[in-house]
């Protein structure tokens, strides 16, 4: 056996290079370095998703029966050269559907006070917080401690002209005269954080950016980050630091964009689900992960922008949206504030399809909530080829005329994987076309099926396909959001037939489309016209909440009309679900006893 | 020169041993191995405090004329035995005066509550934090986000009944059942810290320590430890961060006597001098260092407790007083807070001598407060023989009827030099046997008149001398708060005969003779009746507000009550500091004008 010994590992096409440390594997050389592999099992070898080429040099494991590498697998022996296979590639979402920012109503929570102090004399000398409140002349009661860090020096270098920075009675922050007040809302997803950078006064959007959640490398679902923290003695602090570490990257480029310094940041609101937003704030998320799932804590909190990581104004703090439950979180009343204009007459239902989608049906008063562990499969993973929305990507299948099977790729690149919304209608397609039984089996005796891995799966284009356990774990992940569909009615007693709209929310959801999702019995088949893609809705509702007073307390009012109903707790549900995997719109019409 | 090298150096007589870095001072060694020398000057060089006697081994530097080492200016050459000089140990404080606890009147600010919540069920999925606010009915609103983080866990170890302790709305920390409430009362001196462990319910003291501020090491005094914040880059967090280190040793200390975890604190109250308050808290000192003198923050705060260093109870919260003015802090408000008892009909003069010595005239509504720059020779600092009140200190020195001069030392032993309450009864003495004229120059014809590098000293046993130069600081400092006092009762348009009562707080103050102080013209010369010793009123000041919201409440009027006067600003004021140098009780009768 070779000697543990330090290489050189270049990534080719990626100008970025490391040295390997000893024992350490190239999905952590390539972490390192800066290149970002997916890995959706979290490096333990199981996903497949960390394929690399070996171009020159020598490595020990990890080695796949078609030439390719598991990163996660492979340690260098010798300097190496490595290749990324194009799907493995953890690329930027494609950006965000521009959510309506009409919606956003500015009631700033924080307000700016230009003045002109007295300098301290021996025959007046009040102590600077003194002199500051004093002359805010009753709009003030309290300086915040880290605002009265700053605020004597900054009081001598700028001449005792200064800016005052109020949330109610309390002074959070001061600067020089004119300084604009910048907020920052995050939508903190399991996969990807979305941060944009928002003027407090006028609600305009300053600057916008994506970044993969830094905690994946831990496992790419909740339930495994869960398992990190409660396994591995540090595995919760380390989820909690490597979240706020991603904040703090975020917040930083998104001032660096828009050249300003992160200290002029003075508010921030972060919605996440219940998992992400426990991890982040510290709180213990053992009892996440068995029934019956309780949050330690669902009201919505501030605390210290330090206490998650960011260094922002010196007084900032950060608003979480209350969670619903266990898995309905921060996110998705976030969602519901930015939908809430759209819920008028009659029955409501919002859904944000991912690893977990939440639904909520709002009816009335009450809002009735759900999550279904739909897997990532919907979103292009654990899929043979399934890849993030990035150019190359399948995203549209359809049936031509003549009965074969057509696609487009974003970027019109040749394909190199299916995303999400590929996927989905590939699924759809592959029904329409006969290619697939209603009950998901491939038809053996079609020219496109071929033969991987000594199973059966449809050949798109050159290595591009999808097998049979990909149509599998997408009638999985269908059953699942549809037969929490059919409970949540049924808990409403209403039906289908009752739903005056359905409001399909998220990244995902804003791409897909919607004749795929029915024609497979994902969504209920409803008049085409009242289901409403609205894209990231739980970014838009965290933005909402920044700028508004007003929108933060609906949003309150919004989480404690919530009631969460845990699925785990229904008795007939596992009947629903096996009869909601076949892919038609039609199965299971009765509704569940 | 030899090269740099490690070397072990031992300390007789202490049981400690440490390898010294390279060119690392003895004295820095000493601190490594939990050796306590004094260091008036913060190891400059310049006070003499910090003598060794190198036993065996070889040192570079650092050699008087006597045959003994400054440590902080000697190197080691070699592995070295070294015996400090009894009189450069930073001996424990004699144990502070047992001020009355009988003062101390219960009024909790915290409440516990004893509960039996029923478990979650998926029924009944309500978060942690929920499940335990409705089952305190109404009593709480607010679950504390550091108790949050362990209340899940707390709530199925104990099968779901566990202890509540609420502040107001808010649930600040969960326990066990029947875990008793605790709390830390601190007085933060520049010199020495004292720290008492109390019961919350009924007020009892169930321990008591004290601690030299490890900050001595950056300097003795204020200004020298502001003089360290300003001019280097991290001076100011490294002060907050010893000084937080301090109190955290302090707490385990206490703790590990009561036998209980430093997590059953749940509320804990500091008083400090405003420079001590404003560098724990992070505050800028800077403005402190030059006139008008004026605090970053005069309020009182209350901070999470990890804001100073300490690792409390989750939830717990640390009150510091408000201070004053710039040299007027939160100690002299819990001195106020104490003795408000003893503030009856006419005017009250209250004084805690030390370095600076904060006096307050309580006449009617108004408390006016100053402060004097007294120096540290009334506590045996830069006092050539001074030393802490340890066995061999000569604490008592008086005019025998034969006219010579006697005195009695600590434990009976051999003297080794002379604590606070010594050097002003040997000024006194010497003033009162003619030994010094009332300006204070040594009589050149006495048998006790020695020579000590070139001045004159006088002799007491051995090599225990007072020298003129300890003469003219213990004047200096006499004069300092002789013309505070007569520029305090003008500004109140009151006479020396006009007071009630005068108070002495203070670890220094318990044990000064007061014909002494009366005797040299330190203290107004009234009946004896009236002046009152109490000791470590701070400290008491600080556990009366740390067991009752009222107390606490008290002290803030008190705070409020205060007008700060800079004898900066007086223009007079160098006049009648002048005036009473002299060494006799009647000096400059006359008011200034």
């Amino acid at each position: 056996m070779t000697k543990p010994h330090r290489h050189r590992v270049t990534f080719a096409g990626q100008n970025r290079e490391a040295e390997s440390g000893e024992a350490e594997s190239l999905l952590a050389v390539a972490r390192r370095a800066g290149v970002r592999l997916l890995a959706s099992c979290g490096g333990r070898g199981t996903c497949g998703a960390c394929r690399v080429k070996i171009v020159l040099g020598e490595v020990h494991g990890g080695a796949e029966d078609d030439g390719w590498h598991k990163a996660c697998r492979s340690h260098a022996r010798s300097d190496l050269v490595v290749e990324p296979a194009p799907r493995s590639m953890a690329a930027p979402e494609r950006a965000d559907v521009d959510s309506r920012d009409a919606d956003i109503a500015p009631d700033p929570l924080i307000h700016a006070h230009d003045l002109a102090l007295e300098p301290a004399t021996v025959e007046d000398p009040r102590d600077d917080a003194r002199r500051l409140l004093d002359a805010l002349a009753g709009r003030a009661e309290i300086l915040d401690l880290e605002a009265a860090r700053t605020l004597s020096g900054l009081l001598r270098d700028q001449d005792w002209q200064i800016r005052a920075f109020r949330r109610g009675p309390t002074v959070i922050a001061v600067a020089p005269r004119h300084t604009r007040p910048l907020g920052l809302a995050v939508d903190l997803g399991t996969t990807n954080i979305a941060g944009y950078l928002v003027d407090l006064e006028t609600g305009a959007r300053v600057a916008a950016r994506g970044l993969e959640n830094p905690q994946t490398f831990f496992g790419a679902d909740v339930v495994s980050r869960i398992t990190h923290a409660v396994r591995e003695p540090e595995g919760g602090p380390e989820l909690r630091r490597v979240a706020g570490e991603g904040l703090a990257v975020l917040a930083r480029e998104l001032c660096a964009h828009a050249g300003v310094s992160e200290t002029a940041i003075l508010d921030a609101v972060i919605g996440g689900n219940t998992a992400m937003q426990h991890l982040l704030l510290g709180l213990p998320v053992k009892q996440l992960g068995h029934a019956p799932f309780v949050p330690a804590l669902s009201d919505a909190v501030d605390v210290p922008a330090a206490e998650v990581g960011l260094a922002l104004a010196p007084g900032a703090r950060v608003h979480l949206f209350a969670n619903v439950g266990g898995f309905v979180g921060g996110d998705h009343v976030a969602m519901l504030l930015a939908i809430e204009k759209r819920m008028g007459q009659g029955a409501t239902l919002a859904l944000d399809i991912g690893t977990n989608t939440e639904i909520s049906l709002i009816d009335g008063p009450e809002i009735v909530s759900i999550s279904c562990p739909s897997g990532p499969a919907l979103e292009g993973g654990h899929i043979m080829c399934g890849m993030r929305a990035a150019n190359g990507a399948i995203e549209r299948v359809w049936v031509e005329e003549n009965g074969t099977i057509g696609f487009a790729t974003i970027g019109n690149q040749p394909a190199v994987g299916l995303c999400g919304s590929g996927i989905l209608d590939a699924v759809a397609a592959f029904a329409k076309a006969g290619l697939i039984e209603p009950g998901g089996r491939i038809q053996p005796h079609h020219p496109q099926v071929v033969e991987r891995r000594h199973k059966k799966a449809i050949r798109l284009e050159g290595e591009v396909v999808v097998t049979q356990d990909d149509i599998r774990a997408v009638q999985l992940a269908k059953a699942a959001i549809r037969a929490g569909i059919d409970h949540l009615l049924k808990a409403a007693g209403r039906t289908e037939g009752d739903l005056a709209r359905i409001i399909v929310a998220g990244a995902f959801g804003a791409y897909i489309d919607i004749e795929s999702a029915v024609a497979i019995g994902l969504l209920p088949d409803i008049l085409r016209a009242r289901i409403v893609q609205v894209g990231n809705a739980a970014g838009l509702g965290a933005r909402m909440a920044l700028v508004s007073g007003a929108a933060r307390a609906r949003a309150g009012v919004l989480a404690r009309r919530c009631r969460y109903l845990e699925l785990a707790g229904q008795p007939d549900f596992q009947t629903t679900y096996l009869a909601r995997l076949r892919l038609d719109p039609n199965t299971a019409r009765k509704e569940p006893t």
